[in-house]
């Protein structure tokens, strides 16, 4: 036996554009993109990530790129990557892959990321109707800590984690995904309510040649076009994984992921400094470059045996998570609650969504009282590592979700205090830098980068 | 200074029936229900209460009590006791009333509890389209632990707290909310998703008069009638707390109340052994009598300063809550997760009750692989201190679920293995006793205790 | 199957004196104090216990009895008890009794607790060179929290536990711990170091009949002279568990005792509603009355098959304790670190002992810069939940040892800070109540319980 | 702002020498080893560090090479650093040196590490007396989890920390260590019976010019000459901290450190992927190489101000820390005591370093029944995270030492279990490798690093 270095597999270079790095990225989910290495039952490699958005997000005062991101590039991932038993045989279809976490972090030379809201006519978000314009804050990096200077007075450990990490579909879960997620879109009607709520369009990423990146599938190739106009948007989290944005999946975890493909096809990206349950700015995350040290473990048979798929096709699974013991603790938390009854005052049945929402709402509206604006509230939230429990899910008609706020997170005591008590803390006011985007209209538009890869 | 020995100010002999108690019980919300007795802010006072149904669940091996509970019972309150300051001044409309959890439990000599299903027919469940009949299980408790005769192999530590504690609503309050719960009850549409889905009806329960208890009001009064017949159910959480079901609502922990009606008329009830977010199975969590001993301390003008009320009569609020130190430390979880696809393969739009309907459904079927039958493992995870959690809920159209289930609470290891481990555990048949109802049609339907009430 | 309700086995009323309690207590181990009752493996069984001196120690400003308090009748215990098994078959020597604590608490009625220094004259404590002068600090309880008048700006969750628990020795080992005790009094050379250290004398408490108390046993009786002339004293922790004084014993903890005699003979007493690693001041957990909830059971043949005696009589043995999950959470900590040179500068070889001194000492030094006296820190250091840590034993000549205090049992912030920091809290002063004994040489010595008894 | 990358200020060639490295080590504490650069206030930066032998162990099945590793190479250490506030101002004496680790780790491309027992003859360890011969395990790493050959069946995270962190001592501190150790090696009498206990010699390690490196001053020169023979040796903890080897110093932990010369000159080295209270073993955790990424904050005045110096010479002070947040989280801990009576049965006067001994002994027999030799147990306790506490320091004659070892690391249930339990993992032999040294006599002596150094 020998010790391991991790073996780089994928190596980023965050100075270069994603279509310009060594072994191509992807941003599309499909069964044809092709492998870019193989990796070994047993070793530990390294995969290193771009941030989702490849580059495009600037470490500054002005939200003006976030307001103009094309979501159709998200969301860069390495990968995919087949992986081989110590015999050589690949994964198979029906197997379940056990990828355990041994190690994570930023970028060497990176160490920075942002958290930011969408504009409301470009993604939006949980809250997109009561903040619809772009925002943004930039965080820095002190090993295991983040703080920020648009949002003074915090400074948090990072529970840091991939929010991507999925294997490849199978042509027919491929369908199934397109197919669902379609008539979603065309007639969303059953979802009526919830479309209100949120207030968000569209109500789903369906294909889309546009900003395609398919790895070693080379652009404007009709193979090229036939996966471009199939493959899977990135954005939500499905069957084989994908964003699922767990924010406890840190060092020392393990997935389970079901394998769909021959060599399973993994892809991993999206880098997390920290997240807070639900991520609900949407770009939400402490986003950034990263890498992960990775460790895998082919469970033959396993995704029959364990999973129950459901369905037709036996392909609706789920994969499963090992949380791991390495997480910061906190001993007290601040904790608001919600329930299925919007700020209209509507009353909406069992909704869990609807009722996190209002969790949100009051814990923004509480910490406000502090010296923030709402605006760095609702990014704080997003970002910091604050647990959204789903509380009560059957006392008809009322949902009852919390969401759990670490104290020890600000420098200032948050708890209600009777008027005995000083109230002097909470009137010193914040000094919050330029979060809101100054967008005039005048700002130039990322181009396609398509169009930029082909100048090159 | 002298010690405090909490005083007792809410007795309850477990043997008598509810309306047959010392202090009078009640089970509706509503401002005219007076107070039994009043608190003083700073001292420690003892409230015991009955379990939810107030004795009529027993500790037997059917599931018939169950299956014909008559759910207008709900819930059993001790209360409302009116919070006055130390100078006897009574709460006010517009304060927050800190109530701190010192200590509670189970009462001496009733130590056990239940988990329930209900039959569809009759208050059903998250999952009753899964699980139509009713089932039921008994716990029994060793101090801080658990362990059913029905679910082998499972023991685990209590994080007891009561599933209601609440204030009165003022007059204007519970017309809202009476407003807007009948409009829902009566116009459904804009949930018809969620409600097919989660199979249940009907949307919300309205006042009725029917198994109506007032407290010290008088029944079959004109006042009793006039109350009865507007008072709100005490089914969901809402403004004034309620029920929330917050499982972390333990020893240790403040809720933070707003003040609706003079005096605050602060009343609890529903105590729980141990509950999993969510309290999925419905009666869901371990079910008991109990104590709490309880300290009050009223901010003046709380209510106005810390919370933001919406809507035009700005009585829109949620409590807030402060976790307790004391809880049980579990290092290793494993999680589940769903997305917002049903069963059927229908994609929903974000949301987060299909989503976590899927998690417990898969967590249900992955451990009914390890010797439980289905209706085992919901009752357990309806239970067992499992945390449900709201991972993602911007990545459109997929809301994240997930359900972390603590393995130390088995006796096996619950952990997906390579074949190459030897399956045997797995095998190993759980031996249930009898869990299901055998109801035959011929049970005695449990009476009107308004009924039993006039021929005691 | 049915519930069980803790069977009271040693009722205690608080307003009695130790020898007027309907099953008498005792004070000494010896194999021949006879059981008080039986109790059954598997069954639930409650202990009621006085605090350790009996109820000698008041609620009041004035440290006169701490003083005078005549340690010979330490401690009171409840029991002994025989453990049979489910047959009726006494525990036997060899077998190992596992002893759950299933819950526990101060006796309802008698909510209170004190932590004190003893006079250098009588009794001491670990740092009685500096602090020679009997001192104590009252405790009040809030459900799981504790204050004191006599040390304000703290409170916190206690971990409740008994500082005693134990099996009775078998005659031989009795005679071992008699010899081997007697010997290090009559000939401490070989410890001299330490003995001028802690500047503690006498270096053992030998056998005494003065203020005996044997239970069943009648005073006054050939046995009982036999018996308390060669009993042990209960002060230190020996083969039999005892006096561990280990702090995390508490909610759903196990204890694995040795059997030394036929029915093991368990006892119980030294309640402590909270203390910090090594109970520094000696009589220094928050020392009360109480009640164990137990279960036990028999691990036929475990001695021999899980301890491994040492020594001719195979006899020496430890007991093994399993630590339950129930335990408050703290996420920061202070941590005072001390070396094993003593305050003269003297170098010591590897001493933990001395080494723990200094860092109690760096702590009680930084500590009160914050507004507090140094006795008042002791106290405090010596009951809150503080870890007492041997973090180098190897790194000759020093010995190196830590104190980790919980920064969260503060109303101030504790930490070290930049001179920027406005220093304004460290200035408040607290105002500590009357601590330190007046004790004017007038004050009546507590008579002999047996005296008193007699007069009775 | 703008993202800081930790600056890279000692790098380390693991594949060179010590004294070949870019920035010399050094390996004594002493006023007048120049810094080897300079650090500022707020900045991040990067500190390589050998493994404290330099690399003289070897990643084999041999512990030869600890049989025969010199002890006064030890530690080589990476430093020291001069600490200037922003304006460039030197940290001065009566200052206190905040040092936050942000983060830290092993050394990519040297992911293992080693846990030995030195021989007897040769440096010893706390157990000498029953493990008299030179052992040694190998770890290897994956990511936060270490494994290793030589002991199987365990797998745990590390609780990673530097073992040594200290500031420089002044001209007076030295001469205080010099003297006071110099009068116990020579006059050991006040501790004979720990001494004799320990069976270890020499009693403290004074300083001597062999091996001797030291940093920028040229060997070979006069003033080499001098500071050789009069610095400090590495191995004891002290004043300016040092080898403390506090476990707990992992990621996000803060170091508060007297200064004592012109700009603190901070060194670092012996690092520690894991270690147990008290590394039992000596060179008992598991020593690596490995880097630092530190900020450092000078509190102008803290140590006055802070600390609280005692002995003529105002000198005598201890550092404070603050444990990090980011730790693995155990939930599950078998505990073993240890009291003040030595293995031959004789008792020790409040003695905790006996009382450890015994606490560590009998975790050791009680785990050898599990399948490990005692020799990997005593590997085991001294590298794994277990916790060594202090329980009881005031009862006499009795010390009362514990030692909690987190049952989740190993892979089976290491709980005493009733006859009735099959017990059959418990004999499951595990497969030791190659531990105790072969030592034949043959072996070459490894030279002085000097001589190689000039013969280079």
């Amino acid at each position: 036996m020998a010790p391991q270095t991790p073996r780089l597999v994928v190596p980023i270079d965050v100075k270069k554009r994603p279509w310009e790095q060594r072994l191509p990225l992807h941003n599309r989910w499909h069964p044809h993109i092709p492998p870019v290495a193989d990796v070994t039952e047993g070793e530990i490699f390294r995969v290193e990530m771009v941030d989702w958005t490849g580059g495009r997000i600037g470490d500054n005062n002005s939200a003006a790129d976030v307001k103009t991101v094309d979501l159709t590039v998200t969301h860069y991932l390495s990968g995919p990557l087949r992986v081989l038993d110590a015999k050589g045989v690949a994964a198979k279809p029906g197997d379940l892959l056990a990828v355990e976490i041994c190690n994570l972090g930023p970028l060497p030379g990176d160490e920075w990321g942002f958290t930011a809201t969408f504009d409301r006519e470009n993604g939006g978000g949980f809250l997109t109707d009561h903040f619809p314009s772009a925002t943004k804050a930039i965080w820095y990096f002190e090993g295991i800590y983040a703080y920020s200077p648009h949002i003074p007075g915090v400074r948090f450990p990072g529970l840091t984690h991939p929010g991507i990490v999925g294997t490849a579909p199978s042509p027919e879960l491929l369908s199934i995904w397109n197919e669902r997620e379609k008539k979603l879109a065309e007639d969303g009607a059953g979802s009526l309510t919830l479309c209100e709520v949120l207030h968000q369009r569209p109500l789903a990423s369906l294909p889309t040649a546009k900003n395609c990146l398919l790895g070693l599938i080379e652009e404007g190739t009709p193979e090229w076009e036939r996966i471009a106009n199939e493959a899977a948007r990135t954005i939500p989290g499905r069957e084989n994984g994908g964003n699922c944005d767990i924010k406890n999946l840190s060092r020392g975890s393990k997935v389970y992921l079901p394998v769909f493909v021959d060599g399973a096809n993994l892809s991993t990206g999206d880098m997390h400094f920290s997240q807070g349950d639900g991520e609900v700015s949407f770009c939400g995350a402490i986003e950034m470059s990263g890498f992960l040290e990775l460790k895998c473990e082919i469970l033959r048979g396993g995704m029959r045996e364990y999973l129950t798929p459901m369905g037709p096709t036996q392909l609706h699974v789920n994969p499963i998570f090992e949380i791991g013991p390495m997480e910061p603790r906190f001993s007290e938390w601040l904790v608001f609650e919600g329930i299925s009854v919007d700020e209209a005052g509507r009353q909406h049945y069992l909704d869990a969504t609807v009722a996190y929402k209002r969790a949100v709402l009051n814990a923004i509206d509480y910490l406000s009282k502090f010296g923030y604006s709402k605006e760095q509230v609702y990014l704080l939230l997003s970002c910091c590592p604050c647990e959204g429990r789903i509380s009560g899910i059957v006392d008809s008609p009322n949902a009852v979700a919390t969401l759990a706020i670490p104290i020890a997170i600000f420098d200032q005591d948050i708890r209600p205090k009777s008027g005995k008590v000083p109230a002097g803390p909470r009137i010193v006011k914040r000094t919050p830098d330029v979060l809101k985007c100054t967008y005039d209209g005048n700002l130039p538009i990322t181009p396609n980068p398509g169009a930029e890869k082909k100048s090159t």
